[in-house]
């Protein structure tokens, strides 16, 4: 029994992973539910702290003992009022003080903190990018995040808000990302990017196995482009070619701008491999300074979908330490 | 008299500024020659020596006083073994160890620093970006650079060579800039790029006015297009506008990636005023979060063509000031 432990709560769209680490951030207790976000906004956050109370009873503590509770929200987020204010994955979420709530249900401080940033944060102080001094962690899938590591902590920015890596711009035109950027990364190279131009293409009468392939288990996503181009269907690989040359692009630009140690690339597109990966390491090196590329590890990320939660422990233990909560 | 001055020596490729501040900041000494950089590299050498002990002098103190040297130099260069590698307007430059000869010459420890992040450093503690935590300093010349601020500190990366604004990839596809990176920043907004596309459409008999200017004062520059714009003629404007929406994606990167307080945009371009900024702010708030843009200042440079060797002085006195010179 340890006097002081943490919660990390990872809160996403469609699940909740709790997270109970002692003081030294040894794991002691794990809960995974699903979000039921149609329950709402009342709902779910009923549902956070049930979710919470059983892991720390897996624990085999009690609730007192709970120093610090760490958030890992979806974005935007203000982090400095602890409120979510628009996250466009938890319908009907507004300006929610998910901080002070949970600071009064479960008589801890809590501290939210944006999901790749946690991940990232968790990455660095647990996963493939330990020992790297600055480094900066992206995620790939349905949205591009990302979390950016200098001097061995998070950077957040003037406001909270930086380490926004999906929205590098890396085309002049183009389509636009669900924030409504023009040509940003998350636009050209996102699960979902490749899922709309897939979709382009099947309503042109092209990509007839991706169609298929979809057809089985709706809605079309960048899974079915990538498994009907491992089915040998051209045009779908290209997609998926297109889609790394852009994120090398995107790697490019963090390489030059923050001559990092490492990047650590997570999220479901890395399961696409080589197939993404290739495209994207060789534009990253085409368009980067030599010396810098060279510099630059580019790594798999190793936490999977504990990152969010792990980092959220990461954040509150570090505010703790920093005797800021 | 003092006991403690510091230099700062901006070796460019047409001139060599070299200024003495006390140990309080306050220059006291100010020398300024031509770089005249076809001597040679043991030339130009002599030509810093002689313009350090001229700065020096008229500090009115003796050489031992110097307590160490910064040098503002041309990238890129090796900050970590104080040697210019191989810079593209210092001819006949390749691995020279400025920072041992100089220390040698003038018997003081020197330091070298790539001249961006020299001006970005001297704007953050003499110049606009005087109290803002997190900047990013912008130049925009001939070519594009950068210096980053995180938490009050000049951000050099893992090896040195952070900050590579102008490398920040904005465009999927076009032409190369200098360093062979297709679709930079530096290869779409810069006064580089301006003259080559003006020098493109001239060969196909427009931009009659620009091509009257330049005949005057060849070669072609962006300031002849600007000019010619400024006369009427709108397809220079439109160059121009172009190079500005090119700059407003960049910016928009900076801001999504370091949610800074405060950019600071220096280098010539910035005298085309409205012309080239008015259209980069627009194109940053339409690619940049809202939060993000709200909180960010855009932020001419003060420094001018002083910060270099300003921000050299800046370089030497924190190294020493940490202990490590």
């Amino acid at each position: 029994m340890t006097d002081h432990i943490y919660a990390g709560i990872d809160l996403g769209g469609t699940k909740i992973l709790v997270l109970i680490a002692d003081d030294n951030g040894k794991v002691i207790g794990d809960t995974r539910i699903p979000t039921e976000a149609a329950l709402g906004v009342d709902g779910v956050i009923n549902r956070i702290v049930e979710a919470t109370k059983d892991a720390v009873q897996e624990a085999g503590v009690e609730l007192p003992a709970v120093r610090a509770i760490g958030v890992s929200a979806p974005g935007p987020i203000d982090t400095v009022k602890g409120i979510i204010t628009d996250p466009p994955n938890l319908h009907g979420w507004h300006n929610v003080p998910l901080a002070r709530i949970l600071q009064e249900r479960l008589d801890a401080p809590a501290i939210l903190e944006n999901d790749a940033n946690c991940q990232g944060l968790a990455e660095h102080e647990y996963g493939a990018g330990r020992g790297f001094r600055h480094m900066v962690f992206v995620t790939a899938s349905t949205g591009i995040g990302g979390g950016i590591i200098i001097d061995n902590e998070l950077y957040v920015g003037a406001s909270g808000a930086a380490g926004e890596i999906g929205h590098l711009v890396v085309a002049s035109e183009g389509p636009t990302c669900g924030a409504g950027h023009i040509g940003c990364l998350e636009a050209m190279a996102s699960g979902t990017a490749i899922a709309r131009d897939a979709a382009a293409l099947i309503a042109q009468g092209q990509l007839v196995r991706t169609a298929r392939i979809a057809e089985h288990n709706p809605p079309l996503d960048a899974a079915d482009v990538f498994r009907a181009s491992q089915e040998g269907e051209t045009e779908a690989g290209a997609l998926i070619t297109r889609a790394g040359r852009y994120l090398g692009t995107g790697l490019a630009s963090i390489i030059n701008a923050f001559n990092p140690q490492a990047i650590i690339i997570g999220g479901g597109l890395i399961n696409m491999g080589d197939a993404i990966m290739a495209p994207a390491i060789e534009v990253a090196r085409d368009r980067s300074f030599g010396q810098s590329f060279n510099d630059v590890q580019i790594i798999e990320s190793e936490l999977g979908d504990r990152a969010g939660a792990l980092g959220a422990i990461a954040v509150a233990r570090k505010k703790v330490a920093a005797g800021a909560m």
